[in-house]
């Protein structure tokens, strides 16, 4: 079988963890993955909170999360999409793209433009959801990436959002956390889904081919 | 480098592909990786059209997705989502875990409760952009999986929705499309952006650790 597949069906949603440290490398890899995520017109509109910090990470478990896996993870990633898209940010990611690529601002005016129109056009709740499907796509390279390097990584959206957002102080850096990721290692002894088998609807009930 | 970040930095939406083929193989990765993709409660509430078929590329191109790259890929990949969760496809997922796993019905009764009432809660629209995110999870396995096969992957936000879904039958199936992604091989000599360099915001800009 191929690798990537295989370490896809290694993977699943590890419901208990068991305190060991994923070395920096392997969180540079999928930290690096989440980096390397497209995004729509490449304005990336979310921050991913990391968080090895013991006590936060308890103090998320009391008042936020209540998921035991979370105070016995090595890192917390919390994937929080901007709350609202300003003409600011907008700009600061052209003066990006023309550093990056050595070109000028002015020769980037249209696509600013477009851009510009595309966010204007839909209210602050709907560039919200627009950016947290983005982050989602992060999420799907996270999850992909901490599965090649067999770190185990439980995604979850059963957590009090607004109270998780004022423990991190979100709110006043224009952000509102969406989902969140605990990164370590199963413990498959008191894990009772760790050998169950992995449930997936079949080829031909997921895909419609023409 | 890792090999998965090489492969990653590799990759770009390309904006022209040659016409070439992608081989069954590599595709059937890509799938595997999408049908392997977590969702939250494992519902999976999406289905993917898979259209190789070059009249149908050709139409959606014309009426739904004017975007060069569509005629011009192997495969047009839509995702789309559940436009509002039934109790019957809650039941049905139910029963595909018991089967799956040697168990009865009757033991989920307690998970089939908490997920019929995390859907009720929320209205037909919260359910469809919940089904959208969980989509966008699937659209990230595809695009680490394309990448890692050296298939150009281009995800795509800025079609015709409604049209696509008319041009697909997708409203009477409970379908809506949420984004759609193009497969196949990029046509560097045609694609201004092929050799532009990647634009990312900085680890210091995108990461905030604690």
């Amino acid at each position: 079988m191929n690798n990537l597949i295989e370490d896809l069906n290694w993977r699943y949603a590890a419901k208990r963890m068991n305190g060991q440290a994923v070395p920096q490398e392997k969180l540079n890899t999928i930290l690096e993955a989440i980096k390397l995520s497209p995004s729509s017109a490449g304005l990336q509109p979310y921050n991913i909170v990391v968080i090895s910090d013991q006590e936060t990470k308890n103090r998320i478990f009391k008042e936020a999360a209540p998921q035991p896996q979370i105070p016995d993870a090595s890192h917390l990633l919390v994937f929080a999409a901007w709350d609202k898209i300003t003409a600011a940010q907008i700009t600061e990611y052209m003066q990006l793209i023309a550093t990056t690529r050595g070109i000028s601002v002015e020769s980037l005016a249209k696509f600013h433009e477009n851009v510009t129109n595309s966010i204007e056009a839909r209210s602050d709740e709907g560039n919200f959801n627009w950016a947290a499907r983005q982050a989602y796509i992060a999420l799907g390279h996270a999850l992909v990436a901490a599965a090649t390097e067999h770190v185990d990584a439980t995604p979850m959206e059963g957590f009090n959002s607004a109270k998780l957002d004022d423990i991190l102080g979100l709110t006043e850096k224009g952000l509102k956390s969406v989902v969140i990721m605990t990164l370590g290692y199963r413990d498959s002894e008191n894990d009772g889904l760790s050998k169950a088998k992995k449930v997936r609807r079949s080829k031909e009930e997921l895909f419609i081919s023409i």
